[in-house]
């Protein structure tokens, strides 16, 4: 099986954009993913498209529609918040089937208000379905609130994960917000589920981010190996059968059987990674995750925070990019723009934000109900 | 590059099911496929979900919560009247890029009243999206006008597809209808939009089809290659860009351009193929596919119908089991129940309506907007 490289990959500034279409924010992302390749969309043999809220409407084509009608296989990807990944992800199978050389993955999402809200905030997303039994902040409190009877993690351990990604947002010019947010701020914000406060929330954006996939020929012919990144890993799993004694679904056993299957896949351990962009819709969620990807043993988590680590300069930075807390969240955007994220990082272009010396990163989303996948790159 | 074969597949008797939910006929399917192939849920790998309507909604993990939470990868797929088949591809080229040896692949829909009336029938669908600019009825009648202004194709003509495919349908048992429809009976029916009368029109109802995939090491290692049923080729389009005239959507171009593929994927051509199931969402539709598809030269199609070789027992078969005018048309379950139909005739056990001595065979769904799929199977 041929290796699959990244070749071209971009995001827009992720933010609100009531005025434009969904194939109008996609294709902008598309058109971005292909001039930093250096193609065009006549080059591309085939389109992936990750959009959850019209998944039904035919995204992929319809970006086609405004940058370029080949007549290529499209396929339209809905994955709840791993939406964006499984677009990706299914766009690097084609390539390791011999299929296709060339590939373009795409994830945009026009945000509605209130979805994070609970389930049933949109028309046509079950009760059981999509957001599981409780909504999502009750979900991710819950989790937290578990760590902490169980680990004695504290609320000021949560916020500061809120603290250090907005403080790394600040220098990602294509986040939401750019905003230093002190410890005493993030505690002090409106309470949302107890220990999330409003800060502590992933924030609801419209965005899109789209990438060029190769095959190893590929890249050999047209002269990209500079810049491209190999995908080392790409792992997809979904909640796995456990007996629970809580209520609310489980955040973490998804995450805990991509990981072991992504570091076999890869040969890489946690100790050799050298970025992660993980799924933070809460902050609660960064603390779960860092023991669900082994960045640190089980009840670790909250010294890992403290020691700073997991932030800009430390051992494993986590977030660079400001997360989903304060780059923004765009669900079936997410999971392309932290792609983006590790490989900016990994060819060294991440600017004041750069992780030096990058070699190995991972990328992690999971959406309830369920989907997780893990991605690690490499240059 | 692995050999992929099916080695179960089943649909449901299609019909409607208002009292089931979408996960619930999709697991019945699903079951019913991995008896045929004498496998269970702990033996697949990954499972590919195809259904339009609950896009957004996580269907193929809540058929997993049914029949069997393993925590394997799973991937929903949106792809118009083309989503069940893009599903059973997506499950295909995973086993092609040598990710998994056996992989489940489940097409569910269960109808809203309307949708087939046009644009907007349904919240959420944006009226330049799935439907193109015209209702489904007119886009098919001006599409099936056009063929009579350039070929003198006649309403009889047309009408003939509907009394072959409800013939057919009477022999199939899992079809919604087993109605003789005589001729007179069909022109003279309701007129939805001309030519297409009302017993022209595809028939809106529920229903799940689904098919376990293998590789050829592992159809080997089981000992299931007896009634294993070879994919020669699986092929996706989209509309290319063309200037024309007509106001309406093409329905012709991307089907022309998947079956060209298809072929030489195959390397086989049209004089090969024992029996097709093609996408007679209309009964001008079938005309239009005959040519489409190279089962005749490009004005042919009327004296193709009325020769009776695409009749059972004709050079042709074509819609034996009935066809989405009287078998039924659930969206999401169509491209993996017209797999269905082929391999039960290239497996030999189809019964009253078994195309004798079919060794390959064709199935073609197109969804407007634009999404083609076809897939050559051997045995």
């Amino acid at each position: 099986m041929s290796d699959v490289y990244v070749v071209g990959i971009d995001m827009i500034k992720f933010g609100r954009f009531a005025d434009k279409s969904v194939p109008e924010l996609g294709a902008e992302a598309a058109l971005m993913a292909l001039a930093d390749a250096g193609l065009g969309i006549m080059d591309m043999q085939a389109v992936y498209c990750g959009n959850l809220m019209q998944a039904d409407a035919m995204v992929g084509q319809r970006i086609l529609r405004e940058i370029g009608q080949t007549g290529v296989p499209v396929v339209n990807c809905a994955n709840a918040c791993a939406t964006g990944a499984t677009a990706f992800r299914e766009g690097w199978m084609s390539i390791k089937a011999g299929m296709y050389d060339l590939v373009l993955a795409v994830g945009v999402e026009q945000m509605g208000k209130g979805l994070l809200g609970g389930a049933g905030g949109r028309k046509g997303i079950p009760k059981e379905g999509l957001l599981g039994s409780g909504t999502m902040p009750a979900v991710f409190a819950e989790a937290g609130m578990e760590h902490t009877r169980k680990y004695g993690t504290t609320f000021a351990q949560f916020a500061k994960v809120s603290v250090k990604n907005h403080q790394h947002s600040t220098l990602n010019p294509k986040a939401m917000y750019q905003i230093e947010t002190p410890l005493e701020m993030v505690m002090n914000a409106e309470m949302i589920s107890y220990p999330n406060t409003k800060l502590m929330c992933s924030v609801n954006v419209d965005g899109s981010a789209a990438a060029v996939l190769a095959s190893e020929k590929k890249v050999k012919e047209l002269g990209l190996m500079d810049r491209a990144v190999k995908v080392r890993a790409s792992v997809l799993t979904s909640d796995p059968w456990q007996e629970r004694d809580l209520v609310m679904p489980d955040v973490n056993s998804c995450t805990r059987l991509a990981a072991k299957e992504a570091y076999e896949r890869a040969g890489v351990g946690p100790q050799d990674i050298d970025l992660v962009e993980l799924h933070d819709c809460f902050a609660t969620a960064e603390i779960l995750h860092y023991e669900n990807l082994g960045l640190c043993a089980d009840g670790e988590a909250g010294k890992l925070i403290d020691s700073g680590a997991t932030a800009l300069g430390g051992k494993i930075p986590v977030n660079v990019s400001g997360g989903l807390l304060s780059k923004g969240h765009p669900l079936g955007a997410t999971g392309i723009a932290n792609i983006y994220e590790v490989t900016t990082h990994l060819r060294g272009e991440a600017g004041k934000r750069q992780v030096e010396g990058a070699r190995f990163g991972m990328t992690h989303v999971i959406g309830l109900g369920s989907a997780c996948a893990i991605h690690i790159l490499e240059k």
